[in-house]
């Protein structure tokens, strides 16, 4: 795929991908509508294979493949919910997956990619030694680089979250997504804006990460300089292929604090009984920081996904 | 209602409360249906208005008041969630509840009673306590008692669960409940044995609080004394209205470790993505503790409630 997706890849990746992703549902709160004083719906991809939205641009990148290019196996460099989502992805094609990771990598990511069947090539943690090794092994075996974000059958496989969210609840006024690299803003804003030109498309970041918001102000892309936030699938920086569908796209990009995205990930345990990871809880932090009028309006909201660490909480209950 | 529920009164109960509790999803999991080697069908009573299950019994009984009776509000005496729940149930009948709390009571436990404009009294924490000072407030002023198990109009309540879920998923071989006083437990069996004779009804207790399973071995109740148990909900004894129905109608009462239970409550948080408070958790310890043959079958699990205390969680991450 070598063009900007439209509407129209983005019903194909769906179509392409849906045997094997799970149609997550929509689920609202009560309590959390009162508090933002807005009609919220969830598009719960905690619950997507993989615990998170990343099986789908994966999928979508997989089955694109034609069968020499499959028979190479793929390859990306990850240490987080991509690398497990291509694994899986992977193994549904029965193709490899070579997942490179820094040595780094926390205990319970490197068990999913493996537990997915994934190959893990260990490398120093910084981004010239994760990109060296792919590349190298890409040389060596012939496998498909799929980059986490910046790859249109990427960005076409994770649009079809609000593709699906938009089919249930056809007049959103609103829909926000949070924005790391840019692979799920992307994909969110050309479905939405396909689908209804008139939906406000709001990218939600945090404020220890805001190389995005910096970005799309200064108008070329300014790199993330190893930002300090929770929000571990938003440190990245946006990708030539991400950049300009965001600058064309995306209404307006708000920035939500460490404190706020805590208080929000607590109100989606305590409130909606759901586990929600940090990066997920980015776009009801913003709304919870009235930042956004969206009073008596329907809002969506991507909830990216569910992996958090719970090794401490356990273990205090023993 | 003076007589012990059947089938029909539960079906009444249920069109009673139906404006007022949500209907609950059923889910499921592969992952946990893998390690279990069966199909697994949770009803999701964590996401029930007031977070747990209680809230049905407490609507049926707070609605099956005359206006007479329910003119002089209602009193209970509870550290847990029926507190909340009988607070929420008369918010919704416009009437007062008077809630006896012990002194010693969680402090988010108080704030969940308050915000649903409950009337606290504190007493000393103690059984003895506790039901002299609700019996106060009944002679002063005329409130119903409505006791957080031991009585009909609850358990029918807690029935419309189970036939929720039989009514969802017809032809189940098991259906598991968590067992402390037995409200949930004999509504459960109730239904169950009500809608298909066959269905085995297994009550999951805590290791640590075996009060039930010693009761009904020994043919009397045993009392349970102040048991030390993750599953706070799971602490109470058998009452006499439900230790005939639990004697009569299930099929087996099997014990869990505390290990066994922390462990299935982090596997309900990781593998599918939901809060699910310890008590909950008890079926699933049971199921993958391998007691119960349930190899290639279909298993109802009522998974009671999620409310869950994040304080020292969500700390630990600032």
């Amino acid at each position: 795929m070598h063009k900007q997706p439209d509407l129209q890849d983005i019903r194909s990746a769906h179509q392409r991908i849906r045997p094997y992703i799970l149609k997550t549902p929509v689920l609202t709160c009560t309590a959390l509508n009162r508090m933002v004083g807005a009609k919220l719906f969830f598009k719960c991809e905690n619950f997507q294979k993989g615990g998170a939205f990343k099986f789908r641009g994966a999928c979508n990148a997989i089955f694109s493949l034609s069968d020499e290019e499959a028979s190479h196996g793929v390859v990306t460099h990850s240490s987080g919910n991509h690398a497990a989502a291509l694994a899986l992805a992977a193994s549904k094609r029965g193709i490899a997956a070579r997942i490179v990771m820094p040595s780094t990598a926390p205990p319970i990511k490197i068990a999913a990619v493996k537990g997915y069947g994934g190959i893990i090539t260990f490398c120093e943690p910084s981004q010239e030694s994760r990109e060296h090794t792919a590349e190298k092994i890409v040389k060596e075996s012939g496998a498909i680089l799929i980059h986490s974000y910046n790859d249109y059958r990427i960005i076409a496989g994770q649009g079809s979250s609000a593709l699906e969210l938009l089919e249930e609840i056809q007049d959103l006024d609103f829909i926000l997504a949070p924005l790391g690299g840019g692979g799920l803003l992307s994909g969110t804003a050309v479905a939405a804006k396909g689908l209804n030109p008139k939906i406000k498309v709001i990218g939600c970041e945090p404020k220890n990460a805001d190389d995005a918001y910096r970005s799309i102000k200064a108008g070329h892309i300014i790199p993330s300089d190893y930002p300090n936030t929770i929000a571990d699938g938003l440190r990245t920086s946006l990708g030539d292929k991400t950049f300009p569908i965001i600058r064309d796209l995306v209404d307006e990009i708000l920035l939500a604090t460490e404190e706020e995205i805590i208080t929000a990930m607590r109100h989606i345990f305590e409130r909606m009984k759901i586990v929600a990871e940090p990066s997920a809880a980015v776009p009801l932090a913003v709304l919870l920081s009235n930042q956004l009028d969206v009073a008596g309006k329907k809002v969506g909201v991507i909830l990216s996904g569910g992996n958090v660490d719970f090794s401490g909480f356990f273990e205090a209950l023993r």
